[in-house]
């Protein structure tokens, strides 16, 4: 049992080392892999079922609003790029670059897209003509590329990642800003129900926002080494990309104007985000309702009882797969501890064990993986209970969570305090901030925290600034981040 | 109404243009359009819903039978390519190259991946040591890049389309060869039941086959201007990736074995073949079960009775919404005239129309759009009426594409007769083969036709080969081909 402990399980704690403890679990719960490409990473089947529980939720949220899937090219050529000023500043630098097609050399460098805008805004240019052709709301699921120099994090910090990317037009600024607050809000609800992950949302410094946007709205949840993690970020792109563009339209009052734009995504670093927030020493830990499995059933099996307790366990199978995501693990080339340990570390919610002994008894052993509670239940309590407890596990789970980010979100009365707690717990710290990007950066050079969030609500009273101490102008939140 | 026709509909007659007619079709239905980049695509939200439409029916028959979707990189090294043989003669001559990140020149030039055999390959030679790692039943959904260098066209010829990429891996050659069978009947099924199109299936030529391919398995559909389109293609891999890739297995009898793989795809291109096979002069036709909308509501308005006919046109909607894709077209902006145009050019296979006398007599009238039929009923007759209705549109559609592809597969009693039959009537010509290549490469040069598939059947008595007269070993159907 030690060998194989050893050989599937997680060698580190979560909290010695953390960094190497998220590396063994993405790689032994098989959510990813390296790949010969340096940077780029293999989504294995059992990450790619998270992201497509995530498709089909966020699908569902946004076509019930009247958004459509789409696909755009994921070749951009490189004078579109150079179009929108701040937008090349942004992402230049960061392109991987086509020059050629078979043996002959493009006439214009293609840009492998680092994100979309540029090539959907050319597109809607052609069609939006009149009032009637708005509101656009198209939506892309795709992978996008960053030729990134640091070392890369698996999910976090990759040369490609999958995403969704959305890009609408509107007639006007009211129009855009309410779609940026709608789905940013969807955003919110997603990570808290599905991924059981809290977060804080508000707008994005002038410096930190999205590289051409009016302005940029965002998510940030807190991982256990105290490090925010952007969620998801919406952005009006006011007028700048229309312009840039030539996205114009007849409105009702007969005058040519240009139309406003929005763009959001979150990507595959939600199941980074889910492997940090939730994980423990053994492994994973899934949510039940993004669980890509719910609840794996063993049968512990000896020779002379093998057949009654797999006929026990087909039918638990039976009745229960006909409403939750079931796996029935009836493999005989590996003993029952080897697969107690192994969905452990893929962290499925809740296991059934079944044995000879259960079986006398009319009962059966379910174990919670979040919390390891185990419980021992009547055979025909199983369909009344099943539910609940997956109900409880996944509430429980936003609770901890919960209860963490709010114990994480710490008020410094100085600066000097401001240094000391971002060095030495880290978290969110919420100071008053005079809104000069000269303090801002000070403060970035000084301690590599960025600003995350400006809440939306404004508060009535606002002191001094944590930097400069000048009159402030907002109340944020400050955090080292991914 | 002239006026409003010739805007949206279509004007060119299908058997008179039917090249014009086809990228008419698919420019004012807004399946696709061209973009700014010279070759790719943008696939809109009419043609998007209809490949999630059909990513569901294969997702869960793939899934019901163990496959799961995962990602791999959109980028191969320039090395794993060149490592089949065969592999990188099919595919170096349309390949795009990347050679720089940023401003840094790439140590190894990196292909958009043409296909993704040589990339996944590699991955899988790292996880797969036992027999019990196998089989590996993986699925990738992504967008692949050919520089193709003749002219575009739309869904059929792009630099950049969608697809989906099975690659799996194999004890043996009997475990490889029933995938590949098992996901061709898959295929098939899913071209007739979904799409309503029938195919042939069979091997492909050596000459034919997938580069790098053992043998390559096809499915072939019939186009109305007697051209055949592949729709989908499963290759049985052998040992030849596996060898150059390292993919090795400990066998339970304990001896080294190089494993076996497979891999198979179908394309966007099937959105193409839709709009062909089943299109009219009026726009698209989509069967029932594939499209995105199946009924159109049209409330016909007057100022008088707007409010009355409205609210019947809603009642109408949330009852046959519960069970259908139901799109209420309400506005007030076009008229009734403009609105039964756009949603025929659309294809939408039923339109109910109801306005005030309709209301009195408390009736709706009932449009096929594949039969331009229609049929008044009572309104409580509806929801009985409507699915029946609906299965009817579906079942007629295949039969009259059924009967269009047997009346066009020809014999022909002489060399002669094959060329006249092949210039002048096209579709499939059905004569036996002696199996060289060097009459298959005389038969294109004379005729442009290929061999598009031999049938897995192979018939008792076989005669001479249609070309050079000696023994023949195959019975095959020949056609021109998109």
């Amino acid at each position: 049992m030690a060998d194989e402990k050893e050989l599937i399980g997680i060698t580190v704690k979560k909290n010695e080392d953390f960094s190497e403890w998220y590396n063994q679990v993405v790689l032994k719960a098989k959510l990813a892999d390296f790949t010969a490409v340096k940077g780029f990473m293999a989504i294995l089947p059992n990450a790619y079922e998270i992201w497509e529980k995530i498709q089909e939720y966020f699908n569902a949220k946004i076509k019930a609003l009247g958004h459509r899937n789409a696909y755009f090219p994921a070749v951009i050529p490189e004078s579109f790029l150079m179009k929108e000023k701040k937008h090349v500043e942004g992402f230049n630098p960061e392109v991987f670059w086509i020059t050629h097609g078979g043996e002959d050399k493009l006439e214009e460098r293609l840009a492998l897209r680092p994100t979309s805008e540029t090539i959907i805004m050319d597109s809607y240019s052609k069609v939006v003509k009149s009032w009637r052709d708005l509101p656009i709301l198209y939506n892309v699921w795709c992978s996008v590329f960053r030729h990134e120099t640091k070392m890369t994090k698996l999910f976090l910090r990759t040369r490609e990642f999958l995403w969704q990317g959305g890009h609408t037009v509107h007639k006007n600024k009211d129009e855009a800003d309410k779609e940026v607050l709608t789905i940013l809000d969807i955003y919110e609800k997603m990570c808290e129900e599905l991924l059981a992950i809290p977060t804080l949302k508000g707008y994005k410094s002038e410096k930190e926002k999205f590289a051409g946007a009016l302005f940029t709205t965002t998510l940030e949840a807190l991982m256990p080494d105290g490090r925010a993690l952007q969620m998801g970020t919406s952005h009006n792109l006011g007028q700048n990309f229309a312009t840039a563009f030539g996205i114009k339209f007849m409105d009702k009052d007969e005058s040519e104007k240009f139309a406003w734009t929005t763009s959001w995504g979150f990507s595959t670093r939600l199941i980074g985000a889910l492997v940090m927030a939730h994980g423990d020493d053994k492994g994973l830990v899934m949510p039940p309702k993004v669980a890509p499995i719910q609840i794996v059933i063993i049968p512990i099996l000896f020779e002379d009882t093998k057949a009654k307790v797999l006929k026990a366990s087909q039918t638990i199978e039976q009745k229960l797969s006909k409403k939750f995501r079931v796996k029935h693990d009836f493999r005989e080339e590996y003993t029952a501890g080897w697969k107690f340990n192994e969905w452990e570390v893929n962290g499925v919610p809740l296991r059934i064990e079944i044995g000879p002994k259960d079986l006398e008894k009319d009962q059966v052993v379910l174990v919670r993986r979040d919390s390891g509670k185990k419980e021992i239940i009547k055979m025909k309590e199983l369909e009344n209970i099943v539910p609940k407890i997956l109900e409880k596990i996944q509430a429980d789970m936003l609770a901890r969570a919960q209860k963490f980010l709010k114990d994480n979100i710490k008020n410094a009365g100085s600066y000097a305090e401001f240094r000391k707690i971002i060095e030495e717990k880290r978290g969110f710290i919420k100071t008053e901030w005079c809104g000069s990007q000269d303090c801002e950066d000070k403060i970035q050079e000084d301690t590599t925290a960025t600003i995350r969030a400006i809440p939306f609500e404004h508060p009535k009273n606002v002191g001094e600034c944590i930097k400069c101490g000048n009159k402030a102008k907002f109340v944020v939140y400050w955090a080292k981040s991914y």
